[in-house]
């Protein structure tokens, strides 16, 4: 099953930074409450994309963003003011990226290599350049371009269009399991990086491989 | 704010009817298990249709129903014979209504009254029959009619395309905030009904009007 590919395509959330690592912020504005309310907030972030594209109405996945902390905050019955609003967004733009990253993106350094994102530039430039990733990936792909939120065919045609390939030169690598359907329903090929020993949706739809994190993926060089 | 309408157009799970009375039968087949399998079943099953209809993949409300359980059962670790499934699944066509509906139907019998679901048929006869409650109904609308999930604009069109009225006739009930968002978003009135003191979701939009249970909507008569 596993061959040699031509382009590798990184969803960005989940897969090469961790969300969770917005814990400790979370945390120091609202003591007690920060592990829930950085779960809660990531459920409602995702929840609000797919709501948005269902009923038409885009916003910039910052604004989305924004909107899921107000959720979550009104939900824990925390006061969220402009100040821990502001410090809350800039830990969202300087996220952690996993520790292997850096790592396997040099060994891929004679492919293509790039981000496709439900992000906006506003939050995945501050990401890329903290790191300075922009040094390995050729494209930084954002749904925001077209104004459609993965997981619609449509947003993932944009890899198309801006990478030149064919679907079947594609490896997509996520660890959100509605990334890998929607990018396994458009048809390319999928690795889905599980970390944490989750279960696959119930979607009819599977992934080519599961991998318990980024450094199984050169075996499609 | 308040008017008189002429339709009342009615959501299903979680409006008419407790999607969680089928706890009962879900801590039956996997006793400690009930709460937890129940909540995680409803969730998975919203999840699904939206992701289906994002990625173009859309199967009937049951075919995702049961979709979601197996998920459900995987995830908690409990195995889903076939007897356990045909019993859960049958559970979810025989829920309980929500004790003030009959009520609130007959004093609403000179109006037009529907019921608009993402439930298919093969869900919705059997809880309309059973509770003999198509004597109040005019007309049962299922999306599989048309084969989009709410909350798609084209979706809630199907309500005017039966109804034969315009939008601004219509008030649309439902416990689901997604479904008031779509619903209000496509132009209809809406009531919000907020059985447990949940928060609205920030999307941008809010009901015209948030009840704790149906028997308030009678002021739109």
């Amino acid at each position: 099953m596993v061959r040699s590919v031509e382009a590798f395509v990184f969803d960005v959330y989940g897969t090469l930074f961790d969300v969770y690592s917005v814990q400790k912020a979370c945390e120091e504005c609202f003591p007690g409450k920060g592990e829930e309310l950085c779960k809660i907030w990531r459920q409602k972030q995702l929840e609000y994309s797919f709501l948005r594209q269902l009923m038409g109405r885009y916003r910039t996945f910052l604004e989305v963003t924004k909107d899921a902390l107000r959720y979550t905050c009104k939900k824990l019955r925390v006061s969220l003011d402009n100040k821990k609003e502001e410090k809350l967004i800039n830990a969202y733009l300087q996220l952690t990226p996993y520790k292997e990253v850096q790592q396997v993106l040099k060994e891929l350094d004679n492919k293509t290599l790039a981000i496709f994102s439900n992000g906006s530039r506003d939050m995945l430039e501050p990401l890329v350049n903290h790191y300075e990733f922009g040094q390995w990936f050729h494209h930084v792909i954002s749904v925001d371009d077209m104004k459609q939120f993965k997981p619609t065919p449509a947003s993932y045609m944009l890899v198309l269009d801006r990478l030149k390939v064919n679907r079947e030169d594609v490896l997509f690598i996520s660890s959100n399991t509605w990334d890998i359907a929607g990018a396994k329903s458009f048809g390319f090929y999928t690795a889905w990086i599980n970390r944490t020993g989750e279960i696959m949706d119930e979607l009819g739809i599977w992934p080519d491989c599961i991998y318990s994190d980024l450094t199984e993926i050169l075996e499609w060089k």
